[in-house]
This record gives C-alpha cells, sequence and structure tokens, in this order.
C-alpha cells in the first residue's frame, strides 16, 4: 500500500479531491449532465472524449490511499459520489468502506447488491469486519462467515461480542509472539521468514506454552542488542496490559499518558489474545470528541453532508422536542405571572436577559466538571469544595452583571426598584447556576451515568425556568 | 523510564490516586490539618508515625510515570497539591511540568523558586523546553539558553520560532539518520553502538550529504531484510512529508489517514530538521478538541478545577460579557414591542419558545457546518446546495413543530389568530436560523476566519432577537 504512494505534502490531501472534481466535472459535461454555461466555451470540444476522462479518473482513485478515496467519496454528493464509487477497484471497497464515515457507509452499501457485499466484505480481516458488520445486511454477513476459516470465524465472533466503547471492539488479532527461551538470533531468522510484520509492529510479545503474557520485546532493543542472549534476557515488562472488556477511553488515556505504540490485550487468565494499536486509538478519540461535540450541537450522529433532507430530519428531531419541551415549561412559569407582566411589560423584556445570563454561567459550571469528570480529576470528598467554589464564582459574577444589568433597567426605565430587581435575581440565578451546574453531573455520576449526555439541555431548562419564576417572582413581590 | 513500571493495568491509573490520598490524608492528620471526627479512632496512633507517611508517599510517588504524577497533581486541591510537588524528586519537576494542564502548571510553578525552575528545565530537551517557556519567567528561560550548547539553542529558537497549532510547536529533534549507501548490516552496527533508539522511532531517515531527505527505512524492514544489502536497495518513499509551518490539525489528519507512528519534517530546501511523532499528534488531537469543547461551555481555557475563585471569574468573563451584549439586544427588540404585549399578555409567554426552538435548529446546522469544513468536507461550489438542503430541512421542521405549536397555543389561549401566528414565526424563525447557520460559517470561512470560535454565540444571538422580532412583529400586524 505504501508502495503506491510518491511523496506526499499535507496540502496534496486537499488537492486530490479537486482534481478528482475537475475530472468529474469534465465527465458530467460531456455527458451532458452540467449546462455549457457554466464553463468557458473552449472545453466543450472535450465531449468528444468523454470516456477518458473516466479512463484518467479511475487512474487517478487507484493510486490513492482507501483513506482519501474515502474522504473524497465524503466530500461529494450522492451523484458524483456513486459516479466515482463505480470506478474505484472492487478489491478496494472493503478498505474504504471501513474508512468513510457510518452516515456515508450507509448511501455506498445501499448501491451495492448482495455479491458485490459479500466480495468486499471477503477481502478484510476478522477486527475490520467486526466494525462493518452492524451496517451489513444479515444475509451477507451469514454467508462470509461461512466462508471464514474456524479460527477467523472465531476471532469475529469474539471482537463482535464486545460493545461499542471496549477495547474488545478495537482490538487487532495480528500480531508476532515469541517464546523467552529462544535466542534474538532465531528470533530475527523467524522474523525474515515473514514477508512483512503486522502494521505497528514496534514490539513482539513473549509468551509461554500456554500464551500467557510473559513481557515484550520492541524491535528497538531486538536491533540493538547481542544476537546471541536469549529473548528473556532482553524483554521489558509490558508497560500497560489491557482486557478486552475494559473501556475504550480508559485505554485511550493510558496510550496517551504512556505515549504507547501498542499495547497487549489478555483475557482473564493472562492469556495474550490480540493487541491495540494506536491507529485505532486515535481514530477511536476523533469519534469519541465528534459524538460530543455532535451531542451538544444537537444532533444525535454524524451526518452526511448530502444526506437526503429526510434523513437530516430524523438525526435532529428528538433534540429539537426536548428542547421544545422544556421551553414549554418556562413558558407555563411565565404565564403564570401574566397579571405582573401586562401590569409593567418592561418585565417581558429583561425576563430573557437573567435566563440567559444563568444559563451561560451554568453551561461554564457544567462544562468543567463535565470535563474534569471524564478525566478522572473529581474524587468524592471533593464535591463539597467544588460547589463551595463554584457559588463563589457565582457570587462574583451575581455582584458584577447584577449591579451593571440592575443600572441599565434602572437607566432604562427609570424605577430603583426594577433595577433592585433586576440586580437581585441576576444573582439568584446565578446562584441556582452554579448549584444545579455541581449537582446535576454529581447525581448524574453517583447513578452510573455518563454525565456528558443532555448536560448542556438540563442546566439550560433549570436556568430558564428558574431564572423566570425568580425575577418574575421578585418583581411581583416589590414591584406590582 | 518504563522499567520504573512494573504491570500495570487500567484500573490502577485510578488507584495510584486513591492511594496518595489515602498517604496525604493519613500526614494531614498527623499533622493536626484534620479534625479527628473524620476518620476512625484507631487511626490516631498514627500521628506518632507521620514522618513515616511522607516517607511512604515518596516512594510511591517515585514509583510512578511522570504522566501519573501529573494526573495525582490536577486532582487534588492546591494544599494537597504543593505536598505532593516538594516529594516529586527535583529531577523530573521538568518532565512533569510538561505534563500537568496549564493551568495546574501555573500553580506549581508560582511555588518554584527560580533555581529550581532553572533546575528543572535543565533537564529538558530544546522541543520539550519550547512547550514549557511560555510559562516560565523571562529571567529563567535566559538563563536555561546561556547554558544550552549551541545546536540545542539553535534547535529552541527554531521551536519557538513556530506558532501553536504548527507543525513545528510539536516536532521533535531527536531522530537517526542514515546514508542510502551503506549496507544494513553497517546500520545495524552503528544502532547497536547507541544506548537505546529515541522514542517511536519506528523509521530511519535515509538523507544524503545535505541532510535532503532520499527515503526512510522502516525498523520492521531493516530487521526482515538481508544484512548485505545496501539501504537504497530496501528504503522505502516516506508516505507524507512534512513541513514546520503546516498547520498541525492538517498533520494530524496525515497521521490518522495514513495511521503513521512517525513522519519527517523537512525544510524549504527538503532538508530534514526534525520529525513529528504520533504521541504529539495524540495530545495535540486531545487539546484541540478540549478547546473546542471549553469554547463550547463558554470558557476561554482549560481551568485548574480547584483555582482560586478570581482566576476562575478570569477564564469566564468575557463569554458572559458577549452573552449579556446579545441578550441585551433581544431585549431591546422585546421593549420595541411593548405596546403589543401590553394588550396580549399571551405573547411574552410564548416568545421564548419561538426564539428557543430557532436557537436550536441553527446550532444543529452550524455544528455540522462547522465539524464539515475542520474536515475539509465543503468545496466551493457546493454552498448553494447545503443552503438548500438546510432549507428543506428547515421547511419540514417548521411544518411539523409550527403545527404543533400552533395547535397548543390555540388550544392554551382559545385563539386561532395566535395559534396561526405563533406557527408562521415557527416555521420563519426556522428559515432564518437555516440561513444564518449556513451564510455565518460560510461568510467566516471566506474571510479566512475559524468558523468555530463563537459560533454558537453568533447564531443564537440571530435567533433570539430575530425571533422575538417575527414572533412579536406577526403578533402586532395581525393580532393587535
Amino acid at each position: 500500500m505504501s508502495e503506491l504512494l510518491t511523496r506526499l505534502e499535507v496540502e496534496d490531501l486537499k488537492e486530490n479531491l479537486r482534481e478528482v472534481q475537475e475530472l468529474l466535472h469534465r465527465h458530467a459535461l460531456a455527458e451532458g449532465l452540467v449546462s455549457r454555461q457554466e464553463i468557458p466555451r473552449h472545453a466543450l470540444v472535450e465531449q468528444l472524449v468523454h470516456k477518458q476522462h473516466l479512463a484518467e479518473l479511475r487512474t487517478k482513485l487507484e493510486n490513492l490511499h482507501p483513506a482519501d478515496v474515502a474522504y473524497i467519496l465524503e466530500a461529494l454528493p450522492l451523484e458524483e459520489r456513486l459516479v466515482v464509487w463505480e470506478l474505484v477497484k472492487a478489491d478496494r471497497d472493503g478498505e474504504i468502506l471501513l474508512e468513510v464515515s457510518d452516515a456515508v457507509r450507509e448511501s455506498l452499501i445501499a448501491s451495492m447488491d448482495s455479491d458485490e457485499l459479500v466480495a468486499a466484505a471477503e477481502t478484510l480481516e476478522a477486527d475490520e469486519l467486526a466494525d462493518l458488520a452492524p451496517d451489513l445486511p444479515a444475509e451477507v454477513i451469514q454467508e462470509v462467515v461461512q466462508s471464514l476459516p474456524a479460527e477467523e470465524r472465531e476471532r469475529l465472533r469474539s471482537a463482535l461480542s464486545y460493545p461499542e466503547g471496549t477495547v474488545g471492539a478495537l482490538m487487532d488479532f495480528e500480531m508476532v509472539t515469541v517464546r523467552e527461551d529462544v535466542t534474538l538470533e532465531a528470533v530475527t531468522r523467524y522474523l525474515r521468514r515473514m514477508d512483512e510484520l503486522p502494521d505497528h509492529t514496534d514490539q513482539l510479545y513473549v509468551v509461554d506454552r500456554e500464551r500467557r503474557l510473559r513481557g515484550t520485546l520492541p524491535l528497538a532493543r531486538l536491533i540493538v542488542s547481542d544476537l546471541d542472549v536469549e529473548v528473556a534476557a532482553v524483554m521489558v515488562p509490558e508497560r500497560v496490559t489491557l482486557h478486552p472488556q475494559d473501556r475504550a477511553a480508559d485505554a485511550a488515556q493510558a496510550f496517551e499518558r504512556y505515549d504507547l505504540v501498542s499495547a497487549p490485550v489478555v483475557d482473564a487468565r493472562d492469556r495474550l489474545v490480540a493487541r491495540l494499536t494506536v491507529d485505532a486509538v486515535v481514530d477511536y478519540i476523533r469519534e469519541a470528541s465528534a459524538e460530543t461535540q455532535l451531542a451538544e450541537g444537537g444532533l444525535r450522529e454524524e451526518e452526511d453532508i448530502f444526506a437526503p433532507v429526510l434523513n437530516s430530519f430524523r438525526n435532529r428531531w428528538s433534540w429539537l422536542a426536548i428542547n421544545l419541551f422544556t421551553a414549554f415549561i418556562a413558558s407555563r412559569v411565565i404565564n403564570a405571572f401574566e397579571g405582573s407582566i401586562a401590569k409593567l411589560v418592561a418585565l417581558a423584556a429583561l425576563m430573557p436577559i437573567v435566563a440567559g445570563i444563568g444559563g451561560n454561567s451554568g453551561n461554564q459550571t457544567i462544562t468543567m466538571i463535565v470535563r474534569a469528570l471524564a478525566l478522572g480529576q473529581i474524587q468524592a470528598q471533593y464535591w463539597r469544595k467544588l460547589l463551595a467554589k463554584e457559588l463563589g464564582v457565582a457570587l462574583i459574577n451575581g455582584v458584577v452583571w447584577g449591579t451593571l444589568l440592575g443600572v441599565i433597567a434602572y437607566v432604562l426605565y427609570s424605577s430603583i426598584a426594577l433595577g433592585g430587581v433586576m440586580a437581585l435575581a441576576t444573582v439568584l440565578n446565578l446562584i441556582l447556576a452554579a448549584l444545579m451546574g455541581v449537582t446535576i453531573p454529581w447525581l448524574r455520576s453517583r447513578f452510573g451515568k455518563d454525565p456528558a449526555i443532555g448536560s448542556s439541555v438540563l442546566i439550560t431548562a433549570c436556568t430558564d425556568s428558574g431564572g423566570f419564576f425568580i425575577f418574575l417572582g421578585l418583581a411581583t413581590l416589590f414591584l406590582v
């Protein structure tokens, strides 16, 4: 694969996409798919050679890394995407399907028949097949499984048995193992008989007769050592050992902390079953951070940017529904103070400010705490300390912004009482925000829930309804 | 370093913190820092041996990897943190300072005098020193620079000259280079003379007399090849070549796509100057995603969870100020319709719903587009297509939620006209949200700004003020 690539600079990553688009455009023009007005007249002669554009495009694609083809597919609208997909050599289908995002993968798989899917799946190794399996039709999986050798079938079964987010779902079965009582000379001879080592082989795993892990032999150490000595003399204890059921997030943290390239995965009886490599960890980190980002933006999952409108609607409606529900509650709170607003309309204009600053401040608190929880930085005994700190920050914010808002309200509406209510409501809503910003993640983590999910919606619901209630309530008490 | 560690399981990462806390607690108890009621009575005898706890703690810390010590420091309140920091062996100060978060680093550096800082800095290599430099007092830097050998000083100068977010700021100068006309036998002998290879050496760099990059020699290939052949015969063309001024985000994307462990960094004349390794890339990805998450939560930067209240206030006030400003504008919009609200108070209760659903829907659009832009998936010619799609989604959302809200408004306030205004305002604000959700990132990317920064604040400002204006405007036209 690496041999295919000539020297690549970072700018080339995007250049490939532009070239493919250029070729697609010429092809579309030749086919009459694009209006002629859009391009300069001299290009019209190319109509005669439109077959040639496709051939050129095919050659271009053949020279690209599967990940680059995946990137191009993701950046093309559906119609162009399928033209390119048709041109990609069939024996690379599997690899490319692995690289594209879930949403785009769906659109590609929908364009393939069962035979093509089976052929694509059969080019993959067990751990890769496991990644693809959820998106494939059941009959395709069945056919592929039947064609697998027994060992691969067992690996596939094993990889599929671990849920997403565990080490088991990311691990890789290809690795080199050696015994501790052989010489480095023998190890070297053994390695030379292999055509090439599995990707990301930075170390060999030393196991005993029962495949129990004894240590590791880094390649860098093998190279600098005397060939006469035995493996046992130069092997090192592995830094981190993983289990298939370990959380992928914890494993990623270990890779980050100890700068690992690969780590062994062992079963309950300490037998080596697989390894985890840094490329899988990098993919996991990217995906996990994308999920957080998408969830915070109110999207259920990664979206194909050229998805049909109805697919996008399905990806988005649930968060809108939840937000609408919380907005409705806030609306009922306002409704309860109808009488006060009728008497003093300024309240209607000022109330969103109080709710808004509470929401923003609460989001700051909850973001910081959710992050610290995810990094394992908050120990049970420090919650009270944290709450005290957040209340302190809320108090300072309250005094600063409350005073400012109070003065503005006084200047705008010439009422000292209204200014006072505005200031007091701001302080109280900021305190509410701090309280809920600490309490919500605390409660959720105590009950074993992921404190990140929906944290922003929850805190905003509290500070909106709470802010309206506090401000309108104070106004009703003191002003009307 | 790796030798220090015995076998580690993922659960041990948190276990270390608990053990340190236990020892700290006993120490604090012995010192009378903690009230006796908090712990069981039998522990009181330990007062007699409090020196021993510190010794035990010191031993515990000495056996930990610098990254683990960093994690423990981050999770401890200031007072305990400084007790632990005092106990860490001075010669590891530098490494540990590199590993802790910026905020916590500040608190540690504040506790050290110049001599300690100089001693800590002197244990680091040029690229590491460059990472630490922004947090060190100028006189410390100066003293350290003077003590550096000329080559290291040049490297430090070079690393410091590239801004954050570039390859130059992440690159590493330690690597092994070989010539293409020597035999693998000679390469192996050369490597054996080194005590150990630099971390993350998965390949050697083949350079000519002028240090121009000719190719790479992967260790895995060196090991399986015949020792009699020359480097030129087995070297491979490097997959990706980086320049120091390349964006770190692009480099990270290349590492992710091609599953790299290391990549060469060359200057404008193609001479090898450094390399980038996957551990630096992983750190970069983590930090970049943390920054996004923090910015979206309204925090300027990573916060020490035990930061003094005033530090936290400084980290948060700017976003609150911006949000307050946009809320104020929305408030003035409402104020302009005071007359209508006075006549029909229900408007005050319903208007936040219209603004809210617009904000949520706009955030969904902008999140998707900002992500796609960051991944390089949006080409200039597709903006119109994207806008059409988003308007389509907005229309479906508008019909679905507008109808629902219209019916609810009708049921609550028994006014068909109010229900109609509610429905129409919802549709229009969703269309506004889609329009701005596409236009804002488009404009920002056209003018070379980062479309991610503040995108949520901008879109919410539009949909809040816009939503109030549309709803109250329609109500004024048709209802009052």
